[in-house]
């Protein structure tokens, strides 16, 4: 196997990625803290496989127009399709349908875990990702997707982002479905041009209201010069669109201003009044329970590039400025949203079951909480490593055992494995970034003694200490115990060490 | 999309499972666990994405001879097999040779994570199951593989598995391959017919002495009439095969007995000698650490399925009996297993990547410490429920400001989302498992106040309570105070609860 001329080449696929011990551990973190409120929130956890019958999940993402792409599928045993889920919220509508009847109404549970894109990947844009969602599935009440919206706030502010520098934008696509209506876009035979609509209106933030107006009209060419098709709207259709999504700015104090302003532009469409009624009364529940437009905000111009989406969707935005992964200072952006899909579970059931539901995109979080400062994981100490002086078997079971007792008082620790010397053995003590190294040769077994090293105080004392006097008011980097006091004198230096830590010190 | 006529069916294909809320917190329980046993031997997180190339993860699992069976495979655009991962020990392999230069050495990692199987699904046999590793690679020395025996005695115990519950057995490949050799079977050309006898001596359990004799020699037939071919050992051969794997019963005082024994019967086979001389070190190793054969047992009748080990191999075995899936007490068997595989880094690198590693079937251990009473969840206490008694936006805005009071006091609570009455309302309370209630209706409200009630009190009371001093004796089931005040009476009660289950109460 080993053979030069035949071996395999170690690399992934383009658009997956191995995760380090770092990400690992601030994910762990986020997670905890996002579980902790969405249980505080009456949430229960509940978890599908990531392989699911193709029919059942459905094609709902942007690319379903061109063919067999979007989703990773294959055939099973039996030729059926099956397909790797490329969200948490289809297999959720699979999940209810079939268990509809045991499941307490409204059934409110949250779930985290990887989905698959097959899409083209690029910076930052992975084909396999992690979500955090939460559903609350059963109820047509906007007060669901209020909830939602507060539910998501809290998260933010749990997360350790200030208010003011988050803020979940909210809208309805009943009120934006109202306005197609009234030009002429109803009914299923123009599904196709609306969904160009939205995608369009979905793009205003990157391409800006100009960009937008050309998708909705003819087309727009990009820089790359690809033409990307419009919905052919015409020319005062296009300004009642962009009315609708982007006539309110930043401005408005209040939500309910933000809904009177709307209902002043659209009030005289018929087809957006129940659309217009249900963003009233969330902008009522939310600050009812003291959630203001700082941090949720009525936002005509939140789409949601999903079709299955029909009624209230949100959107969680960060605000703060920070680097993003081009090492540039840009406003975060989107790092979650949802909506309402009443659609979604009513198409097993034949009979309406609304629902709503909210989605983190975990690893985008991730990266915006590191980039705040906000996911310290500096806690996680590395092993004291237990240098091994002499390879015989008998020596082993020495060092095997001291390592056994630090273990036993909790002290997280390893005998070093491998075969080099000591000077290397220190280097990857070092390369570990090991608190502490315990040395025994054969003159300190002689003596019924281990030699204890502070790594720590030790790289301390050799990039900082200039004179003699620091030199004597510093730790010793290195003492002799005997062998009974190893755990003991182990113990001392790292409560040393965790005090300095927390003073700010090395 | 909800027309009946055209309704999708939900369901899951077959080999694929939803996890329920308990599962999943009794899972994250006991990794948890597992993690901080991990974590103390040093070892840190890493994690591979769920998609590789096929040629990566190669082709190692017992069904590999049925042509395109046994892992999910599919094209990418560029048309290379992309396959999703059967087991974590494949990805760990190609992530480290694809790292090998800035990782420390030897590299100590665990992950966890689904991995998938192709395979014909049965009771208690998945598709899509979990796996908790860990791996130590860069090092030759068996050392690393006593420790990984070590650590999941660890485990097991820090489980709460009491010792002599179960056993972490060890053998060696190489003493079985030394055998093998001895008769003929050795070289490339003899790889089929040595994975034949491999996988026989793995069914020693299944199967019995006899069963597998039958598959080293002419083959056997099963109950269903189904014959399987054996290796076509002649009657000396398989004697010497079953002396060394069946010969060491369980009455063996020490592991270093078990070795001389060994020894003993197949010391005249050179090839033996390295794979013997191993197994000593091991049994040396673990005796000098206080991980005696009550823990750790060598065991010559461990072989492990897998064709890419190539030296110890370990299997963590719980002997408690308790009841399997149908019910029937046994003893329940494997929880985990590895061991050596010294060629999967090596193929990509073409030179010697020695590397250990131990994996835990995540789901199958879960199964076991639920029947054992050692994954106590009950501390999870489900949602207050303030119910919604008046339905305009004005009354809801007051019930979420309640709920958004509890939450803020850190109490798990949900205000009632459906359309149903007080009645139905309560049932809903009731299915969710809450603790309490909190109602206002037209009268309370111009009061000021507000009506808690304690249902697991109330359904106690009405279960048990057969006379008039017990009734007096008991908590009230119902509460009225003063709106300001429902924090802190919804916390008394709560209190008041969490004392009785501590007591063994309702």
């Amino acid at each position: 196997m080993a053979d030069k001329s035949e071996k395999t080449k170690a690399r992934l696929p383009r658009g997956f990625a191995d995760r380090s011990a770092e990400d690992i551990r601030a994910v762990e973190k986020m997670m905890a803290t996002i579980r902790s409120v969405y249980e505080l929130y009456g949430f229960e956890p509940v978890d599908q496989p990531m392989i699911e019958y193709t029919d059942a999940l459905g094609k709902f993402l942007p690319d379903q127009d061109r063919p067999n792409e979007g989703v990773f599928s294959f055939q099973d045993d039996d030729d059926q399709w099956l397909s790797l889920r490329y969200d948490l919220t289809a297999p959720t509508a699979r999940f209810v349908a079939e268990n509809y009847d045991r499941l307490p109404k409204p059934y409110r549970s949250y779930r985290s875990g990887w989905v698959f894109r097959n899409e083209k990947p690029g910076p930052g844009r992975f084909r396999q990702f992690m979500q955090f969602d939460a559903d609350t599935i059963g109820t047509p009440g906007v007060a669901a997707d209020a909830e939602m919206a507060m539910m998501m706030a809290d998260v933010m502010e749990a997360l350790g982002i200030k208010r003011g520098d988050y803020v979940i934008r909210v809208n309805n696509r009943k009120v934006l479905d109202g306005v197609l209506e009234a030009i002429g876009l109803g009914g299923d035979e123009n599904a196709g041009r609306r969904l160009t609509v939205l995608r369009a209106i979905d793009k205003l933030d990157k391409l800006g209201v100009e960009g937008v107006q050309l998708l909705l009209g003819t087309g727009r060419k990009d820089e790359s010069g690809d033409f990307t098709k419009g919905a052919g709207l015409d020319k005062p259709h296009i300004e009642l669109v962009m009315n609708c999504v982007a006539a309110v700015g930043e401005m408005r104090a209040s939500n309910h201003a933000t809904v009177q302003d709307l209902k002043g532009s659209l009030g005289n469409i018929s087809a957006c009044e129940a659309g217009l009624n249900e963003l009233e009364e969330i902008a009522l529940l939310c600050d009812a329970a003291g959630y203001g437009p700082a941090r949720i905000k009525i936002d005509p111009s939140v789409v949601r590039g999903l079709e299955y989406y029909t009624g209230p969707v949100f959107e969680a935005e960060l605000l703060a400025e920070i680097p993003n992964e081009d090492g540039q200072i840009v406003r975060f952006g989107s790092v979650g949203g949802g909506g309402r899909y009443d659609g979604l579970v009513s198409r097993f059931r034949g009979e309406p079951v609304p629902a709503t539901g909210f989605s983190i995109g975990v690893s985008r979080l991730m990266t915006a909480l590191k980039n705040l400062g906000k996911l310290d994981i500096s806690d996680v100490v590395a092993p004291v490593v237990v240098l091994v002086m002499d390879k015989d078997t008998e020596s082993l079971g020495r060092y095997q055992k001291m390592v056994a007792e630090l273990r036993a008082a909790g002290i997280r620790s390893e005998m070093y494995l491998g075969g080099a010397g000591m000077k290397a053995q220190l280097k990857y003590a070092d390369r570990r970034g090991s608190p502490i190294a315990v040395i025994q040769g054969g003159d300190e077994r002689a003596k019924g003694e281990v030699q204890i090293k502070d790594l720590i105080e030790g790289a301390r004392l050799s990039a900082e200490i200039t004179d003699n006097a620091e030199w004597r008011a510093a730790r010793p980097a290195q003492v002799t115990v005997v062998e009974g006091e190893l755990v003991a004198e182990v113990k001392k230096i790292l409560a040393a060490q965790a005090a300095d830590r927390a003073k700010g010190g090395a």
